[in-house]
C-alpha cells in the first residue's frame, strides 16, 4: 500500500542552504523562525501528514463526498477528526497575522508545510486552502470589522472559506456572469444566481462557511468592470460572531469528478441570500486576483505534492519488485531476477521526477520567500522588486509546475506496470487528482496567456530584466568553478529563453496572434529554466558545504549528480520549445474552423 | 453529451491517394477490396460504431463488468447485444482467411475499420480484439486439427479468446512464470496457476472462451526458454466443436481498474484445467510474440483511437463554448463573447492534436500494408522487406502511437476546462482509458528496449537502413517542389535521427547502458519522424490532387496547412531528444539506490 514520508532534509537544504533563511531574521516573523522552531514545525506537521491524513487519502478517494437530501454535505470518515486536528494544532493560521490568532510565520515556512499537507491528501488540504484564499482577500481589503468578525474564526478553523467565481457559462471569461446583487436598504446586498465548481462549497468540517462570491450590482458597467465581490455566510453571524440563521444558499448538487472525490466540488445556489460588499463596488475583479494569486500558487504546490508522493511509491515499488536482469549482466546472481533499479529507462522515469521535484520545491520556496519579501522587506523598493519577481513567475509556477505535475504522477504510475493501473495500488489516483490542478484558478493556457499578456509587458519588461539579471549573475558567479559545465548549460537554455521573449516582443506587437501562439512555450521554457536556475543554486550550495565538509556527504553528491541529470537531460527542450515558438502563429491560425 | 464520427474521408484520403491500394490488385485478398467495397466496410462499419456501440460507452464505463458469486461475469447492459450485431455483420472475420470462414479482406482494410471500432469504444473493441491475438496464434502454429476445431468459432465470434501471460510476481520477465503443465497421458495436459490482468477473461458475450495460457512443463529448462503455451478452453469441445463440460478455469476476480471498465480484467485460476499444447514445447514465448506483434498494432491503434474520439469532442466543444475575445478584436461583436476557436492557445493544443492523429491514421495503415505484404507479396524479397520493416516499427507504432493517444486526449480534455474534469462531459474517460495502452502488451519502456536492443540491430541494421532509405528517396523527390519547405526540415529531423542511431550503436557496445538510457528518446525521435515522413507523403498526394483538380479543395488545402504545422511545431522536438540520448547513461545511473 502506498507509504509517504515528508522529505524534510530537502526542505531544510533549500531553506537553510539554497536561500538562506537565517539572513532574513530582522523581518517580522522570521525572527520566531529559529532553526528549532523552524525543525518542530516540519517534523510535527510532516508527522500529522503522514500519521492522520494521509491514511485517509486512499479511502477519501474511495468513498467520495456524498449530499443528503436537506443539501447537507457529508465527507469521508475520519476527515472531520482529521480536521480537528489541523485546526486545533494552529496549522491553518501558521502564516495568519497574530492580530487574528495567527502565528505570525512567515510565508516560505507555512509553504514548507503545505507541501507535505497535500502530499498527504490532497482533497483535504483543499478544504484550508480555499479558506486561505477567502483569508487573504479579507486580510487585503476587509474593512476592519470584517476582518475582526471573520478572520479570527477562519484562523482558528472553526469557520472555512470558498471561492464563487463559475457560472456555467462562464469560467475564464468572468465578465459573464449573471448572479445578480440587490442592495436590501440596511448595508447588506440580496444575492441570487448560480455557481458551479465550487470547491468545499459544503461540508460537515466547520461551524460557518465564508462564501466569497462575485455578483452584479444593479446598474453595474459591461463584462468585468461591473463586477463586485461579496461575503456571503452561511450562517450570518451578529456583531460578536456568533452564528445565526442558516442563509438563503446552497448545495444543489455535487460533481461526479475525475479525481479529488474527496473534496465536495458544489454547484451553489444563491436564492437571495444576505450578502455583505468586499471591497468596492464593481472592484470584485481585482479583489479577485488577490485571492486567485495566493491561490495560484497553492495550486502550483500541488503539482509538487501529489507527484512527490507519486514518486515516492515509485521509488518504493523500483526498489522491491524484481523483473529481468541488468543489462550489464546479474546485479543479483542469487535473486530469480533484478530490481527495476538496474534498468536504465526505469532510472530515466525516476530521474527525471526526482530532478524536477527537487528543483520545483526550491523554486515554490523561493517564491514563497518573495511573498514574505514584497510584505515584508524593510525597503519600499525591495519590497516593489519582490512583488515584480513573484507576480511575474506565479503564472509559471502554477502553469509550469501542475504540467510537471501531472507527468511526474504518469511516469510514477508508469513504474508500476500493470500495477499501476489497478485502484489497490494507488498510483492512479495520484494521475487523477494532479490533472485537476492543470485546469483550476486558470486553466494552463490562461495562465501562458497571463505571463505573456500582463506580466512580462508590465513596466517594460522590468520584472523578466530582473530574473534574467539574477539568474545571469548566478551563471557569472559559476562559470569558473566546479560548476561551470551546469552554469554553461543553463547559459545556453536562458539565451534561448531570452531569445523567445525577444521574438514576442517584436512579432506580438505585429500580429498578438503570435503573442498568443507563442504564450505555452514561452511559459514552458521559463518554467525549464527556473527548475534550472535552482539546480544551479543547488549544486553551488552542495558544493559549498561539500568543499567546508559539512552536512551529509551522500545526499550533497546526490545534489550534484540530479543537477548534472537536469541539464542533459531537461534543459535541452528549451531549445525545441524555441523553435516552436518561432513558428509563430500562422500555421497555428490558418485553418477554417470548419477544416476541423 | 459525447460524439463520434468516423472519419471515412480521412481513412479513404490514405488508402486512396497515400498507400495507392489499387496498386495492390494482384494480391489475395485485395481484388476483393475494390473501391466499392472499400466504401461499404467504411460506411456500414463506421455506422454501428457510431451508432451501436458509441452509445455504449459511456454507460459502459459506469457501470463495469460485475463478477457474480459463481464467478460468471456479467458485461454493461448493451454489449451482448452490441457484440451480437458485431459478430452477425462479420466484422470478427474480416481480414481472417476464408478458409474458416472469414471474409480474407486486406489487413490493411480490416485495421481501418478497428480504428473506428475503438473510438467508438474501446472496452468493447477489447473483447474481439483478444480474440484477434488468439487466433493469429492458432493460424501460425495450430495444427489442423486445431485451426479447424477452434477457428471457424473464433472467426464467427461464437467463441472468443484471451492470452494469458502474466502472473502475479512477473509481468515483463516471463521467465518467472510458475503455471504448470502436467501431461495427462492422453495427450492432454493439467494445467495449475494464476494468472492475472486477463483483459476479457471471462465474461457473457460468447458460447466459449479459448484461453492461451503460458505454462511450464515437468523438468522444462529455466527461465524463458522453459515455456510452452497451451489452449484452455472454458468449455474443451468434443471433435464436432460442441462445447462440453466445464473447465477447472474461473475468474477470481476482476480487478478495479483506472479505466477501460466495461472490459473484465480477471484473476484467472487454473486448478488442473485441461490443456492441449500449441506449437511445440518450450517454445511458448516465440508463440506468445506472433500473438504479441499483432496486439502491439493494435495497441498502438488504440493510441489513435481514443484520442480521435477525445479530439472530435475538443472541437465541438470550442467551436460551441464562447469564452473571451480574439486577441485581434472581437470576431462577433453581436455575441457576448467569442467561440474557444479564436484564441490561439486552444488552437494549437487542436492542431497538435489534428496534425497528429491525421499522421499517425497513415502511419497505422501504412504499417498494416506492409503485414499484408509480409504474407502475400510475390516475391519473397519483398515479403522479407515488408516484415522487416513492420518489425522494425511495431514498437514505435505501439510506444509512441500510446504515448501520444494519452498526451492529445489530455489536451482534449483540457479544451474543456472545468468541464473537462466532470465525469458527465466524457472526457475524462478517454484520458483514463488511453492510459493502460501505454501500459499493457509490454509498458512502452519494453518497447524502447525491443527497438534499440533486437530490432534495429537485427541482420546489421538492414531494417532501419532500409526505413531511411525510403524516407530520403521521398525527401529527394518533394525537395524541388511545392513541399520543398517542408521536405527539409523532414531532413533536418531525419539527420538528428540517424545522429542518434549512429551514437547509439557506437556508445551502446562501449556500455549497454547507454543503449539503455537512449531507448526511450530514440523510439519518440522514430516515432515523430515517422509521423513527418507520412505528413510528406500526405502533402505530395494533397498537392497532386490539387494540381489535377481533383477531390475537395478544402480538405485538400487543410493537409497542407496541418503538415506545415507538423513540421513547425512538432518535429523541433527531435533535435533535443538527440542532445538528452547523447547524454548516456552516467547520470542517469549513477545515483546510488538509497540517494532515491
Amino acid at each position: 500500500m502506498p507509504t509517504y514520508t515528508p522529505p524534510i532534509a530537502d526542505t531544510r537544504f533549500v531553506l537553510d542552504k539554497v536561500l538562506g533563511l537565517d539572513r532574513y531574521a530582522n523581518l517580522p516573523g522570521f525572527g520566531a523562525a529559529t532553526p528549532d522552531m523552524v525543525d518542530a514545525i516540519l517534523e510535527e506537521g510532516g508527522r500529522l501528514c503522514a500519521e492522520v491524513f494521509f491514511p485517509l487519502n486512499q479511502s477519501g478517494d474511495a468513498e467520495g463526498c456524498t449530499r443528503h437530501d436537506d443539501a447537507s454535505v457529508t465527507t469521508p470518515a475520519g476527515f472531520r477528526d482529521a480536521y480537528r486536528q489541523l485546526a486545533e494544532g494552529g496549522w491553518i493560521g501558521l502564516g495568519a497575522p497574530e492580530a487574528f490568532g495567527g502565528q505570525g510565520l512567515p510565508h516560505v515556512l507555512s509553504t514548507a508545510f503545505e507541501e507535505y499537507l497535500i502530499s498527504s491528501n490532497v482533497a483535504f488540504a483543499m478544504y484550508p486552502g480555499l479558506t486561505q484564499g477567502a483569508m487573504a482577500a479579507l486580510l487585503a481589503i476587509g474593512s476592519d470589522e470584517q476582518k475582526a468578525l471573520y478572520l479570527p474564526k477562519m484562523v482558528a478553523g472553526t469557520w472555512t472559506g470558498t471561492m464563487n467565481l463559475t457560472e456555467p457559462h462562464c469560467g475564464t471569461d468572468l465578465g459573464l456572469i449573471k448572479t445578480r446583487a440587490e442592495p436590501k436598504g440596511d448595508g447588506s446586498f440580496s444575492i441570487t444566481g448560480t455557481k458551479i465548481f465550487i470547491s468545499a462549497g459544503e461540508h460537515d468540517l466547520s461551524q460557518n462557511i465564508i462564501h466569497l462570491v462575485l455578483a452584479k450590482l444593479p446598474g453595474a458597467p459591461e463584462g468585468s468592470k461591473g463586477i463586485s465581490l461579496f461575503i456571503v455566510p452561511k450562517f450570518p453571524p451578529d456583531a460578536e460572531g456568533n452564528p445565526g440563521t442558516r442563509n438563503a444558499v446552497s448545495c444543489g448538487s455535487i460533481e461526479e469528478k475525475m479525481g479529488i472525490h474527496a473534496n465536495s466540488t458544489c454547484v451553489m445556489n444563491y436564492d437571495g441570500a444576505t450578502g455583505w460588499l468586499l471591497g468596492e463596488e464593481n472592484k470584485g475583479l481585482a479583489a479577485m486576483f488577490i485571492m486567485m494569486n495566493a491561490a495560484r500558487l497553492g495550486v502550483g504546490l500541488q503539482g509538487l505534492g501529489i507527484a512527490e508522493t507519486a514518486y515516492q511509491n515509485a521509488v518504493a515499488y523500483a526498489k522491491e519488485r524484481r523483473q529481468g536482469r541488468a543489462l550489464t549482466g546479474p546485479a543479483e546472481p542469487d535473486k530469480p531476477a533484478d530490481t527495476l533499479f538496474v534498468h536504465p529507462d526505469v532510472r530515466r522515469m525516476l530521474m527525471e521526477a526526482k530532478s524536477s521535484l527537487e528543483a520545483a520545491r526550491a523554486l515554490v520556496l523561493w517564491g514563497a520567500l518573495q511573498v514574505d519579501l514584497s510584505h515584508k522587506a524593510p525597503e519600499a523598493a525591495d519590497r516593489e522588486a519582490a512583488d515584480e519577481l513573484i507576480s511575474l513567475v506565479t503564472p509559471v509556477i502554477k502553469g509550469y509546475l501542475t504540467d510537471l505535475g501531472y507527468e511526474i504522477a504518469t511516469k510514477a504510475q508508469q513504474v508500476f506496470g500493470g500495477h499501476g493501473y489497478i485502484r489497490e495500488y494507488g498510483m492512479e489516483q495520484y494521475v487523477r487528482d494532479a490533472r485537476i490542478a492543470m485546469i483550476y484558478e486558470g486553466t494552463n493556457g490562461v495562465q501562458a496567456m497571463d505571463l505573456v499578456g500582463r506580466k512580462l509587458p508590465r513596466h517594460g519588461g522590468k520584472a523578466a530584466m530582473a530574473l534574467f539579471g539574477l539568474i545571469s549573475a548566478d551563471i557569472a558567479q559559476a562559470k569558473d568553478g566546479p560548476q561551470a559545465e551546469l552554469a554553461g548549460h543553463l547559459e545556453k537554455a536562458v539565451g534561448q529563453l531570452q531569445a523567445g521573449a525577444l521574438w514576442l516582443m517584436q512579432n506580438g506587437m505585429k500580429d498578438p496572434n503570435n503573442a498568443g501562439a507563442a504564450a505555452y512555450p514561452l511559459m514552458t521554457m521559463m518554467g525549464i529554466v527556473s527548475l534550472g536556475w535552482m539546480w544551479l543554486k543547488m549544486a553551488r550550495a552542495a558544493q559549498a558545504a561539500l568543499d567546508a565538509g559539512e552536512g551529509d556527504k551522500a545526499f550533497l553528491e546526490a545534489k550534484l549528480v540530479t543537477a548534472r541529470f537536469f541539464a542533459e537531460r531537461m534543459l535541452p527542450d528549451v531549445g525545441a520549445l524555441r523553435r516552436k515558438l518561432e513558428g509563430g502563429a500562422e500555421a497555428v491560425m490558418a485553418l477554417p474552423v470548419e477544416a476541423f
